[in-house]
């Protein structure tokens, strides 16, 4: 951050009054930046024994699988956006989202929630950000081919420990990159 | 938002290439300038029978009483900023922490994560952001003078249904401002 999105003057970093850590200031009109993490919502989305996925259009992790999540915009529910990244890329409807897991990845400033629900329909099919999109059971997930570590742990929680109670994680990245799960209830 | 934050010049509203939905787009540098919810991360602290309430020393609701809680800063869990908002504006130590409650406010665009905990100490003493802290029983919290909406139904939560499964709900706002809870799951 360079600039000033209110009055267009620099912005400099420094503590603000009051404040504890530094912040992007503006130098003319004393704005203070914030920034804060994103929240990701998706879904687990199945029907009978498969669960739905998606195979990445975009970058990162381009033609990798993935389930159906997204950045949550603002004025919706943290349910509503994993139904509309449902739709948006799978075309797939949900039915009754129940939350499935909080997964703080501390290292990229993200908060995963992560859901479960039936597909109410089992017409799907690539939106603009898939590739082609599919069904499979446990055994015919490409699990070397999943696009991120949250993905990976999610379906494992999915089959390993299910949907009765909410899952509370965080992740940890090691300087070799390499993500950890970190179980807390 | 009037300007880019990148290069300083002036931003637009338009629909970016591949979006559904409008943003502030750079006419110069072309950078999408992307607005997303805020975490607000919060904890009912409890000491035997007694819970932990903040009188408010900073505006909205001046010296109106709230449950210690926050936004969420960068490069932290949820749970730890909850924490942290307790040690804050309490100096409080928390002890472990776990997931109470997931309350999406659409109106505002905030999403609030709210953990429940026994205090490690009962020593606590005013925050910066407090005008007083003390310890309530049920009876004794001030109901009438709570600060937020989100503050009093976790609380009636907490003693109608407890802490053994996560409470996921969200808000409403109607025309007269009056906020009604929505309870998902």
């Amino acid at each position: 951050m360079n600039f000033c999105n209110h009055c267009g003057q620099p912005v400099s970093l420094k503590i603000p009054v009051d404040d504890n850590r530094e912040r992007f200031v503006c130098d003319s009109c004393g704005l203070v930046h914030y920034q804060n993490p994103n929240n990701i919502c998706g879904a687990i989305l199945t029907s009978a024994d498969r669960v739905l996925l998606c195979k990445r259009a975009i970058e990162p992790r381009y033609g990798l699988w993935t389930l159906p999540a997204g950045f949550m915009e603002n004025n919706e529910t943290v349910a509503d956006a994993a139904a509309r990244e449902a739709m948006e890329e799978a075309n797939a409807q949900a039915g009754p989202l129940k939350l499935f897991g909080v997964f703080s990845l501390p290292y990229i400033s993200q908060v995963y929630l992560m859901f479960h629900g039936e597909l109410a329909s089992e017409e799907i099919s690539a939106g603009r950000e898939s590739l082609e999109v599919g069904m499979f059971t446990r055994d015919q997930i490409p699990w070397e081919e999943l696009a991120f570590p949250v993905v990976t742990h999610s379906l494992r929680l999915f089959y390993e420990q299910g949907v009765k109670s909410v899952h509370h994680a965080w992740f940890s990245r090691d300087a070799d990159r390499k993500v950890t799960l970190n179980i807390i209830d």
